[in-house]
């Protein structure tokens, strides 16, 4: 039996919140979920429908996207999330999908202001979008570069991986990521409405400005802060 | 056994109905069930999951957000429901959600126009905006002043909260009420609602006027009036 | 045992129809079925909700809006249903709803224009949008003129209500008609469709033309006219 | 039995997945399935509702549009279908649906730009959009001449229908092929999607440019490419 089981199972799952949280259609995205220890992860095939994908179909690579373990070819995407994984010491799972909204801001090339306090509950910077990267990397070895593109994005925009854990890559989409593979799949979900809020506050007054300083604080220390008083203490 | 195991599943059952109503995702969201006798209230517990959460979990506490029952850590908007329910004495149910046409009306900073029946059918008013907060009251007790910014938003508007049951904070999101959590549940669909239609109508002519006085008093008096002829004499 | 039954039914079935097509949450519209030969018709009871309705709810009226049979009180616009049964002769059902995108065409006070052959499908001529009423009007008998405002309207714009099977009220929102309640909720449907694609349509390109003559005719003559070659011949 | 059990098995399979995908609602669709040995294709009977289709309902029809097998009237749209499978060897299955996004750019009249790499992970052209036929056609064969439309647009445009496997008639709506008709449907929903995508991106930004053609060539042959390496190799 494979000592990855576990490994998989967790990167199944987070998979199949994809469709059912209505982030993907078809084969439109990937997650996977890393085992430090191991110094692998575990990724979706490449090309495998939702509803076909079985646990047994995940794929365990190592930090050079080489397969270790599993019949199948791993998600195109692969090298990306070994760049990122490599790059970035404490993250647990790397999320990838076409939904809509957060795409369509990538597609506009355009960052997504921070305008509520639903942001600021999450992080206190805007959604930064990467600048499509030029041609001569993208005809090289893109996938790995994909991954340095988002490292320089959030090296410039001076952003930290463990507070803003999602980018748009511009013309192409959303990449998220957290402590785990689920984690990584919530944040999506909450960029994709983040997105369509964004979408619908700058139709109905495109004027609407930057949420206020003290708000942005407020709510991102009251969930994430020394002296947090949201959620519960297990 | 609890003597408010018949409140919290009042609060529980009207919690649950704001997942079915898609009104919140993961735990966005809020609703609390009063006793007045009892001067205490039932409210979701805090960052716990809808798909999680159960009967038991719900925490009962008293007028100044004490933990009176319980073994969980009440919402953190407990002290907002708590000021809401002092000041406004025949409410016996407040709801809080992020719902993504109301918040992106909030984001925008804009009180909701009366453009059409389906509102005056509820209201006579617009849905009021409260603007966001002084910077110093952020700071300090947060959530007590947001109660303090939504009596304070009603009085200068001039509004009565048995007939308007609901309000947008800026940049944050909609709290609704009403004589139940139940009926306050019930007000932030209608919200929702409003807030969409509000928005199309706008989309399609920048010029829509408000809804006519005429209109406005008809459809309100017909379901509210003293001679109301809509619905059923039980 | 009643010998409105079947009648009732049909209107029962019909009323269901709408909250399973997303045309209305709570209880935000009704429909009613007619029987011409003994003058009456069979619609929904005032302000009831569609998940309680039950078949032996629904009430029978006679065209003068006299209750001749049921326990409850009929729709608060049951007088609007009673003046169109009366005026038009060969309709046999009625509909009213408060559907999104319809309901946003109607508070924009504007006609929704035929922009494809989706619309032309159905019928030749943009959807008219009465203009709200005159203040006396209202103040007046409200629903019973409610009827007379969508006669004027039909007689104004030269439109047969044998085509055009749909109408919306200014500010307030659609009513569609057809040979049968189950078709007056299919109208409704098809509306909130139109209603919807020539929003986007108009958001996409602002200077959309007008679907052409020809395709207007070509399309509904295929459907509709004396060499009708689609649908079945049962 | 007949011959074409398994032809019209696939066929009806294909048509059930619009109601599905929500891509039509009532009748307002149809996919055919073509056996190129045979030289006929099966397709979905003329305005039938999907809750009533059964497999035996299919028509087979030859490449003149001729019943060849089955008790019910094919689609009004099948000498489209027809002029097409004549016209373009190696497709095996055609969709058509009024889809709500890809009509309304169809209403617009407007090509639907290729903004980003889902677009390009499909094909590297702009999704055509072939204007409204002239009057005599429309009056003469009109569903013969809109097959002729279609290859007229292709041709002028220089696209490859073995690349480009979708085009949108000018206030009408979409049609899609592919291999199978099984690809034809997916591809009418990805054509829905990238519809959707196109119209909230220039909402955001109306200056959004087109994609740059490198991320359109990677994007494009790492799927469809001789040295594609996305997808399992079965």
């Amino acid at each position: 039996m494979s000592k990855y089981k576990e490994l998989k199972r967790q990167c199944y799952e987070a998979n199949m919140h994809l469709p059912q949280l209505e982030l993907v259609i078809y084969t439109f995205g990937n997650v996977s979920a890393v085992d430090r220890q191991e110094a692998v992860f575990a990724i979706k095939p490449s090309g495998v429908d939702y509803q076909q994908l079985k646990p047994e179909d995940i794929v365990i690579v190592d930090f050079d996207a080489r397969v270790v373990e599993g019949r199948m070819r791993p998600s195109s995407d692969t090298k990306t999330h070994a760049f990122l994984y490599k790059a970035w010491e404490r993250i647990g799972g790397i999320c990838h999908t076409h939904s809509t909204y957060a795409v369509s801001w990538a597609q506009a090339q355009r960052d997504i202001p921070i305008l509520g306090t639903t942001h600021a509950d999450h992080f206190t910077q805007d959604v930064p979008c990467a600048p499509p990267m030029a041609d001569e990397l993208i005809q090289g070895d893109y996938e790995h570069m994909t991954g340095q593109q988002i490292i320089d994005c959030f090296a410039e925009k001076k952003l930290s991986y463990e507070e803003v854990e999602m980018v748009l890559l511009g013309n192409h989409g959303p990449f998220t990521w957290g402590k785990s593979a689920e984690k990584a799949v919530y944040n999506s979900k909450v960029l994709e409405e983040l997105a369509r809020m964004a979408y619908l506050t700058l139709q109905i007054n495109p004027e609407a400005p930057r949420l206020k300083e003290a708000l942005i604080r407020k709510h991102y220390d009251r969930k994430h802060g020394q002296n947090a008083y949201y959620g519960q203490e297990y």
